[in-house]
Formats: structure tokens, sequence, C-alpha cells
């Protein structure tokens, strides 16, 4: 998906979200946003929009020192999404239909970090989430996806934000119980802090490695940049029987690129991809392209 | 109030929506954003955020040669607030303190031009209107207003968005129920169109003209700015027994040079303006300065 006008002040404003977090200099945070509107001026030579996101994000780090802003950020998501843990878990292995639930279940967490930090600040997380899990899909293309499961060997799951990692815990389960117990799961994470996205050390606080096989995609950008990742991922990537890509940021980088077949699961966040889906803003999708 | 580094990103977003608003043509977006950026860089050289917001509306009418983009915006604020006019006069009639309840729908009223575009498209405005008028002020000084409303001649309210304009009529004829019908009564519009702010025709179209004297400040910007209003209007500000600033807009241009005693009425609708004032987002208040 091309940068949009929309990526323009949404990454301003995610550059002075970051350098808040990273520092409580206000002459750095106004250095920083000089900075980021000459990065943001030369927004169409970007390809995808998460690539502008890490030159934005790389300049918070380079004028802080602050090779982590999201820190504390990522470790509060995953204590939240331990705490709420076991009671989506048995939520999940309650239902009929238990794949199309931890489905729903790993798309819903994505909100984790709007009630980190975000507008959901004073918000009850699981008020949210238990809002967010009766509406359903408006794309669920799980029928497609069940079908794709059965009798596989390898699926690559490329997560998002740290926090929801412990929810996508569940979501291996029940693939697990799709496609047997032989199944080797992989979870890719990013290769660098970079905003709240899960890396290994993340994923690792999450509990994943009990669940999949944590690899790094070696990205350092919030999204997964093929010509960028290294030779073991791609091929993994190439090889899998299924690949299930997480939220909008890889969604961004992979949906013209990905020279293969690949399961979106995401919560459309912002009016940019909602459009390019063809869904409204705040819908939950699992779309196969 | 100064200009905050919240106000960059987020004049960027207006600038956008303006863009859009003003033109179909992605080409002409493309260069009011490039041309925004380049505005924003020079943020710290405006003494206001509705100084900077001026200049960036400036940029837009430039590139598009459309004076007044949201002119549709304010129509149909201006339809949807006196389709509820009816229902709100009789429940300010209905209270205890009329002149309170007045006052909490000319602030609530600032919350029109969401139901018009933005975040609440989808919601119906008078769930949100009913909502919020239970809410109540966060800070309120009435018992200084109402003492300051006794016997006086001359009352100015310096009006803010469209659409509001016609619920400021309640206030109007509540301010005249204090102070005695020999009250003079002047409502003071931007003097062009900008943003969604009232104009004359603005204030006319919502029948402000049965109740007040309508004034211009002459403002371009989404502000009143004393050192560029003319003589006749400063004399009036000066003199007037009571003055009413309503809405952000006039807070930041007026909160550190506003010569007199002020009451601001504003609902506080980013964490910039609501942090000068010391309350949460989203407070409705009605402080005197």
């Amino acid at each position: 998906m091309k940068v949009q006008l929309d990526c323009v002040p949404c990454n301003l404003r995610q550059a002075l979200e970051a350098a808040r977090l990273a520092t409580t200099d206000s002459d750095i945070q106004k250095k920083i946003i000089l900075k980021s509107l000459e990065v943001l001026s030369r927004y169409d030579s970007y390809k995808t929009a998460p690539e502008m996101g890490g030159a934005v994000h790389e300049v918070v780090k380079e004028y802080t020192g602050n090779e982590d802003p999201y820190e504390k950020v990522k470790r509060v998501a995953i204590k939240m999404a331990h705490d709420i843990y076991p009671a989506l878990k048995r939520y999940v292995e309650a239902q009929e239909d238990r794949l199309l639930s931890a489905l729903e279940v790993s798309a819903v967490g994505n909100l984790l970090d709007a009630g980190v930090y975000g507008d959901m600040r004073t918000v009850d997380i699981e008020t949210v989430l238990n809002r967010e899990l009766t509406k359903g899909f408006a794309v669920c293309d799980i029928k497609a996806l069940r079908e794709d499961l059965q009798n596989v060997e390898t699926v690559v799951i490329i997560g998002d934000n740290a926090g929801e990692t412990v929810l996508d815990r569940i979501l291996i389960s029940e693939i697990k119980n799709v496609s047997g117990e032989k199944v080797g799961v992989f979870y890719a994470v990013r290769g660098v802090p970079i905003i709240n996205d899960a890396t290994a050390e993340d994923a690792i606080a999450s509990g994943l490695d009990h669940d999949a096989t944590i690899v790094s995609t070696g990205s350092a950008v919030p999204g997964l940049i093929l010509d960028k990742t290294g030779p073991e991922f791609l091929k993994l990537y190439r090889d899998a029987d299924v690949v299930i890509s997480k939220g909008q940021g890889n969604y961004e980088t992979l949906s013209d690129t990905a020279g293969r077949a690949l399961y979106f699961l995401l919560k459309a966040k912002c009016e940019a991809v909602a459009r390019d889906i063809g869904v409204g803003i705040g819908a939950n999708v699992l779309v196969r392209k």
C-alpha cells in the first residue's frame, strides 16, 4: 500500500509521541519535530508508510540516544495481556468455532496499545475487548484459512505489537488443533525495537517461546519489507504452507509485494488502511490476498 | 497561550482536511501538504496556534482558489443546530438555574462540528449533546458572572464555530433575563471565512441578528488577535461590562493578552488547551481570567 497523504500528519503525531516518551527535554523534542518535518517533506520518496515511519522514529532514536522509547509501553501492554489471558483463553475454548474466536481475540488484541497510551487511557481495557469481541469480522476468509490449515507442516505468523503477542498464544493453540500437533508454528518479530512492535525479547516475555519458534525478520521499520530481510527468514516465508500477517504495518508493507498468498489479520485503525481494504474504520478483518 | 508542539501535527491534519474539502485534485492536495510542512517548520515564529492555523488555511485558499472550504460544513452545522434548538430552548427554560443551563448548552454546542465531520460522523448528535449536558462544568465561575451581569449596559460574546451560534441565542436570552432587557448584547464574528468559524453571514443564518448586534472582529485567523482588529471593535471590547470568549481559538489568542477581565466559555477539545487550563481533555469550562 502506497504512502497516503493521511500518513504525513499521523507520522508527525507519532514523532511527537515518541519524542515525549524518549525524553523530557523540550529542546530535543522541538529538534525532533523540525527534523521530522524535513523527513516528511520527502514523503513520496518512501514506498510505504512504515518505511517513512521507520525514518521518523530513527530521528527520535538519534536525537535522544534512546533506542527503545516504547520499552515501558510494551512492558505494560504485555502485563495487561497476561492479566486478561486466562479469561480470554477460557472464552475461546467455550466457543463452538474456536479458531474463529481465537482469530477475533488476536485481531482485537491489537487494541491493547490504546489501553496503555493514547485515547483510551481512562477506559477499562476489558470492557473495550468485550465490546470488540461481539463485533466480529467485517471481512472473514476463515473458510479458506481452515482449508489451508489442514495437514500443513509450517505456519508463519508475522507479529505486530507487543501485548497482543500474549493473546496470539491462544491463536497458535487453535491452529494446532486444526493442523495437528506436528505443525511447526513460527512467530516472526522485528529485528530491533520500533514503536511498540514486538521484538524477540517481547515475544519471550509474552511466553510465545512455549508455543512457537520465534524468528526475527531483521526489520527496523514497523512492517515487514521482504527486500530487507535475511535469506533464512525469506526462505521460511516463501516455503511456509500458511502465512498470517498481523496488523496495519505488515499490511502496508506486504499488500502489494507479498509474492505469495497471505492472510491479513488486523483491525483497521486508520482511515487510509480501512479505505484500502474497503471496510469502515475500526473494522476487524481476516482477508486472504 | 503559546504554540505547543502538539499544534504542529494537529495543524497539518487540519491542512489535509481543509485541502480535501476545498478540492478533489490530489496533486493540489499534495502541494498543500508540502507547503504546510514548510509553514509549520517556522512554528515558533507564531505567537499563538490560531495565527499559525491562519497561515496554514491561507495556503489551502491560495492553492485551491476556494475562499470558504468549510461553507457546506457550516451550513449543515447551522441546519443541525436549528433542528435541535427548540428542544434545547425548552430544556433550558425548564431548569432551575437557567443561566447555568444556557452556558452549558453554549459550551456543549461547540461539539456540533464533530457531528458534521470528523470522528462522530456516525453518532447521533442529540445523544452526544444529552450526554455532554449531564456532565456539567469542570471549572465554573458562574457566581462571578452572575454578579458581573447585574445592571450592565454592554455584553460582548466573541463567537467561535458556525452551528453553536444558533444555540448561543438561548444564552443571550438568559443573559437578558439576568441583566434586564435594556442590555446591549454584541456578538463578534470573524471578518472572513476561516475553518468553520462563524462569519456575519453565518450569524445571520443562525438568526442571531434577532437577539444581538452582530459585529465583525475583522479577524482572518481562527481566534481574536487584538492587535489586528479595528478601532471600533477594540473600543467595544475594552468598554464592554462583560466579555464572554467562546471556544479554544479565542482562548489561545486571548489568554495571555486579553488586557481586561474575560470569561472563557469552552470545551477543552485538545490536550494542549486542557493542560493550559488545568482540566482534563473533554471538560467544559467557564473560567474568569
